[in-house]
């Protein structure tokens, strides 16, 4: 097949397509570089069957070109920055919901019909419903990013019904592994990194999250892809547990070998719009059988183990 | 109060904005006359407490400036065209998800927290659970319309959360009543009007839809206001019964002393993304004491006998 990937440079969207490539097929890789790493883009740069197409997704004709001849697109660039959502309001709206407008009427004008989408959990905002599942009672959001991944959500939906489009929607907790660039634990390892001894951590500790490792995250949108045929198909995905963050901070220390006065903020929520309980119900995926390999901690560590082999990219983020 | 007031020429906004500046408010409406129409704007501007200011929400300077010193906003200003979306897939983003981004941006330039917002129960897509109350489970879109209501609500909801705004956000059933400019009874009357012995019927007659009279939609809208307090308060608005489209259609015969040849469809759906079913459970702002004054057939009624009165609002829709 021949997959469009957008935000291919980033951290789902290039080791999705470099699995996409290992299984043979077509990518054609799509991205501006606003967040994404061109280094992300070496190993898919040596298969034959990778083409990519610097772009922006504002620039609707760019995009309508480069898309052209594929079959399917794994629609995964957007602003994943929840927590500064509030310092530029217009920017999760721009990059995720006129960005995914812009996807869509591509893919109309291409007639390419199926799009698969990564959303969040995050659009569950502060739910009462634990751990969420994807039929969760009407939710409220709680922050710019929902807000726009819930826009985003919907235009793709609307496009289901009025143009035949065939939609995988899925609903993420935070994603951990290789090319993690922003987060708690990157955060945890950069400060540590500069100051072993001493650790500055927005709220109390106390905030439950799940966490789910890209390659698991990857698993689980193709098999998702493979099991479900429904018009709009809304899919879960985590790991049947969560952790607080202090569990976190334990793994972490516990392979550098560290031990740092811990400095809290004492507040619930590490910043405002920050759910203090993100545990999703992931019960439809796996009860078609899938499972994630790597569970929370294995996933922290290895992603602290990525961090310490790879730390000029540490140097991309500030 | 000074109550700042989008879609002032509206068909709901014109009649809010009248009953407000008999209750003795300030009102600064804004239009841009695109669906709003200047004659029902006669009586508010024989009040020396109104102002109005033509201009466009996608204009953002106008709009933040008009906006200054007022302390409430009613957002109606809208595109309510559900039938036609998929004709023209931006015209619902734009003049819907990011007019609202723009309010709520003059809003917080000016420093005015309370907004009030005309939302739909066409944001329930197509549920399974009728009535259907406001925490109704997780809905999926099935039109562009509820699509770019539902990204307009996050937002609003997100900016309560990050800015401390506080909301209203009403979910209404159609609205019928004195001004009203589209929807099946001004098509069926239109129709009847030229061919009175013909009626062509979108869809088999058998839908089930929920209708509310104008003033009673006001009334809820204000009562509401003064009964709930909280951060985001979300509403049904509607009546406590709904009616099929053949029912209305035998109303609208009966008053006019009509028996035209019924002229259907066949489909189960009056156009794609049509819900054949919409009925809103209202029990939130019922159980506080409110009730619509007119039923369903009196609304039918009533804006027969105002469309009568008043053939040259016909012209001004095609």
């Amino acid at each position: 097949m021949r997959f469009f990937v957008t935000g291919c440079a980033g951290f789902i969207g290039s080791n999705l397509t470099e699995r996409l490539l290992h299984m043979g097929h077509t990518v054609v890789g799509f991205d501006n570089f606003s967040t994404g790493i061109k280094e992300f883009l070496q190993t898919a740069q040596t298969f034959s069957n990778f083409k990519f197409i610097e772009g922006d997704l504002l620039n609707k004709e760019s995009l309508s070109t480069a898309m052209q001849t594929c079959d399917t697109v794994f629609h995964l660039a957007g602003n994943a920055d929840v927590r500064h959502g509030l310092l530029h309001p217009h920017k999760d709206l721009e990059q995720n919901a006129l960005a995914t407008f812009n996807v869509l009427e591509a893919m109309r004008t291409n007639k390419i019909f199926e799009i698969c989408f990564a959303s969040t959990g995050s659009i569950y905002g502060e739910t009462d419903i634990i751990p969420t599942p994807e039929h969760a009672p009407f939710p409220i959001q709680t922050s710019l990013y929902g807000a726009s991944k819930l826009a985003a959500e919907g235009l793709i939906q609307a496009y289901c019904e009025g143009f035949n489009f065939k939609s995988y929607i899925y609903r993420f907790v935070s994603i951990l592994g290789e090319r993690y660039t922003h987060g708690h634990v990157f955060d945890f390892y950069k400060q540590l990194l500069s100051h072993p001894d001493q650790l500055t951590i927005l709220g109390n500790g106390k905030q439950k999250k799940s966490y789910l490792h890209v390659q698991d995250c990857i698993d689980g949108m193709l098999w998702a892809r493979e099991k479900f045929s429904n018009k709009v198909n809304i899919i879960n995905l985590g790991t049947a547990e969560y952790c607080q963050v202090d569990d976190s901070i334990n793994w972490i220390c516990e392979h550098l070998k560290l031990s740092p006065q811990r400095n809290y903020a004492n507040t619930t929520r590490g910043w405002v719009g920050d759910n203090p309980f993100i545990f999703l119900d992931c019960s439809r995926l796996s009860s078609t059988g899938w499972k994630p390999k790597k569970n929370i901690q294995e996933s922290i560590v290895a992603t602290i183990q990525y961090l310490s082999q790879h730390q000029w990219v540490l140097d991309k983020r500030t």
